[in-house]
């Protein structure tokens, strides 16, 4: 099996490749801090959850943890991305059955800190529902582009989106968790969202912790409702969100409780 | 407004594209017969219309006709495909304020002339349904590439795929008609599907003849009880199903007729 690695930004794409063509693949996007990449083992399983859902061949885990560590060892604070395609192949959407995926590897150093507090709009564009691609981080992200478009005109850190079926999934880019009382709730992601690692942290985080949390559908006016909201990816960490349309929420300490168990404080 | 032309098979594609990156941006795939582009105004049009949805500045019609019927212009039999993207920009999914759209010529002699009869088998895989991108030629095709890997598997030559909710889109690469006597009904694509260039032809094909045609829903049941099937693609031109699942189809009568009518019997 033959993997062919592009180093951006000098490396360059083929363009019959199918990363390209069909949006027929997958990324990452990771946290670097002090040359080591955060949370590269969530990364890691998401990526291969993907590629079986997708029939893609990866490298074995230790050749790609030696890449993706290798790209990220010079970065004091920046991000290191991913993509996986299923390489070039003839014309037409049936993939070659031996595929050489395409791996590109982009890191690039960030300066400033996410803010800790955001304001969130809710988005008319909604993202649509398939079992078969939710959950995955594949390449087809127009409805999220989108959305972002949308946000443009909005006077909103980020967008919420809900699904065709009026289901809360999450941010553009970020996942969602509401606190009701005592309870957390994120949206279940069955149908359509990214789980995101943070998100995956944060729930298991939850537990360690003993708080009570529940991946369930979750509807629009209900969140309205909730005590506290914040959203997570693993760039920005844990935000709390401050405004959801003209609700203000108050709640911070769940959040904030989250990122000090998660280390992420330090992130300052 | 800048746009940046690539020739494949030598060009090269920034692997910070957001075409590779987020599937963002659409493409056409025309047949080229005697160094000129087939429906070329259809495909325009098309292109045009998803470039409104998306947001995506394209370049003057005159000057992209120009450089279609240029690439086109060498090749007697064949196909030539377009892939107009956002183009680079800041990480993230929000677009840049002001994109240099990169815009892919890929032009290729093809040999072999396509069968006038399809087998077909209905997939499992299911579209998904949003009208922001139904219709329209976008990059984000998995499902389709999804399909054709489960076509992989079965003894047919296209895959039937239905919308999540049930109704009846195309096949993979392929627009469906169904003829119920006297009258033609294609499925409506208002949440899912590509609106084709040679389904555009035949329906108004079928004005012209005076035959009744429809776009409405249609339920998988419903088309295994019609009297004939055909498909479409700007490519394949009209291909009559003989064979869906284990229903026989007899019918080849209004397929001919449209083949003639549109002048696809000269490819032979």
């Amino acid at each position: 099996m033959g993997f062919r690695y592009v180093l951006a930004p000098d490396g360059r794409i083929d363009p019959a490749d199918r990363g390209l063509a069909y949006g027929d693949g997958l990324f990452e996007t990771m946290a670097v801090r002090r040359g080591k990449v955060q949370r590269l083992d969530l990364h890691l399983n998401r990526l291969r959850r993907g590629a079986a859902r997708l029939e893609l061949p990866l490298p074995e885990s230790s050749e790609l943890q030696l890449k993706l560590e290798g790209s990220a060892s010079g970065i004091n604070r920046g991000v290191l991305k991913v993509i996986v395609t299923r390489g070039t192949g003839p014309r037409g959407y049936a993939p070659p059955r031996q595929p050489e995926p395409t791996i590109v590897l982009a890191a690039a150093a960030q300066g400033g800190l996410p803010p800790k507090q955001i304001a969130v709009a809710t988005l008319k564009q909604a993202l649509s529902e398939n079992e078969s691609l939710a959950g995955i981080k594949h390449l087809c992200r127009l409805e999220q582009v989108l959305g972002q478009l949308e946000l443009q005109a909005c006077k909103a850190d980020e967008g919420l989106m809900l699904s065709t079926s009026g289901c809360v999934i999450g941010g553009t880019s970020r996942n969602l968790f509401a606190v009701f009382g005592q309870r957390l709730v994120t949206p279940n992601l069955r149908l359509a969202g990214v789980r995101g690692v943070m998100r995956q942290a944060v729930l298991s985080q939850c537990r360690i912790l003993g708080l009570e949390v529940d991946e369930a559908e979750l509807g629009a006016p209900e969140i309205h409702r909730a005590n506290e909201l914040f959203m997570t990816n693993a760039l920005v960490g844990i935000q709390s969100v401050v405004r959801l349309d003209s609700t203000e929420f108050a709640g911070r300490d769940v959040a904030a409780q989250l990122r000090t168990a998660l280390g992420l404080d330090g992130d300052d």
